[in-house]
């Protein structure tokens, strides 16, 4: 079954949304928190947050510049703080109900019952429920002129992982969080892991460390 | 357990690269395919390729500019074109051993034993292999000052879909397509969907389509 860019352009706003949005594979699930000046809360979930590199530890982040998101990018460029928290499986409703178009007064996290978790000197509020909780400082920011979209790039400056989730070698067991992975707008996953691969040599053939599926 | 910039910035390199390849999230596992100017081909496993908008269908990708992904970047600056293939359970061993620093006269295809694809009058090939499948024309390309990755953002000009994966609605299930995600450096994982949530509006509590989770 083939798609081109004309069968593509040609589709329904709504199923084209859909569509392109799963091509990417799966997708992170994470709940942006931010503040304004005044300290008014807003959470909004996002699945376009994605590694950029480790040293410094930079994480990008897509934000679409109307709708629900332009709150989230308003605030971050004001106190220039956020955080990023994963969504588990008890938060699936709660965070994508904070998709809805609530006003700016509204704080989703009363709206959706969540809770702020504040870190000192941090003008960013994490999400208590959530498992892996990241406090991130911007580091830059450009409008991408291809779409208008916002690439904003953090540094993590604080990473809170749940206790026995960090694995010997440095990785994190994202199982033991209870994180999940989204598709498309809406589909909400939890995933096994099946194998985990050693480093890959030139000279060896595929090694799988580990092979935990069925 | 917390670890704040000190603590990331002072762990041992290849711990910190585990640690923050993990905190993103689930990570989508595609393998990019090229060719240069010469038509020898190229292939490299990729988790940062995200969605970045639908009309026009855009996604972009995050490039090292070291190490094996170097000869994928310069293809694609070479000729416009690449693909996005979505790795599956089967196809993980090969997919994660084209990470390996081959030679660039050495082509992943050969090395691993997957098989090229080639669309008419379009200069990189797809993974025959794979399940969901997409040729990219390059649109915009940039060096990102703050750690000198590249950011490469693609159209989709033709997507090709395992049948019977393409729900009414538009998105895609990626369970049929068997599409694997990938979390840290090494570990894959399958993903099993467990709720499907409606729009969310402001004046509605959250509802669940589907429920498929136990």
């Amino acid at each position: 079954m083939q798609f081109d860019n004309h069968a593509i352009g040609a589709m329904p706003s709504r199923q084209r949304a859909a569509l392109i949005n799963s091509l990417s594979g799966f997708k992170s699930a994470n709940l942006v928190g931010t503040a304004d000046a005044a300290g008014r809360t807003n959470l909004a979930i996002m699945s376009s947050v994605v590694h950029l590199g480790s040293h410094p530890p930079l994480m990008a982040l897509v934000v679409r510049p109307g709708g629900e998101e332009r709150h989230t990018l308003a605030n971050i460029l004001a106190t220039g703080c956020y955080t990023v928290n994963h969504v588990t499986s008890s938060l699936v409703e709660a965070a994508h109900q904070t998709a809805a178009r609530y006003h700016r007064d509204v704080s989703e996290f009363e709206a959706t019952g969540l809770t702020p978790q504040w870190l000192e000197g941090f003008a960013a509020p994490m999400v208590c429920e959530a498992s892996v909780k990241l406090a991130m400082r911007l580091r830059d920011h450009q409008e991408l002129r291809i779409n208008n979209t916002h690439l904003v790039i953090g540094e993590i400056v604080m990473a809170e992982l749940p206790e026995h989730s960090l694995l010997e070698d440095g990785s994190v067991d994202l199982q033991i969080c209870g994180t999940v992975a989204l598709t498309g707008l809406d589909t909400y996953h939890e995933a096994r892991s099946i194998k985990r691969m050693a480093y890959a040599k030139t000279d060896l053939p595929p090694r799988v460390i580990e092979n935990t599926g069925t």
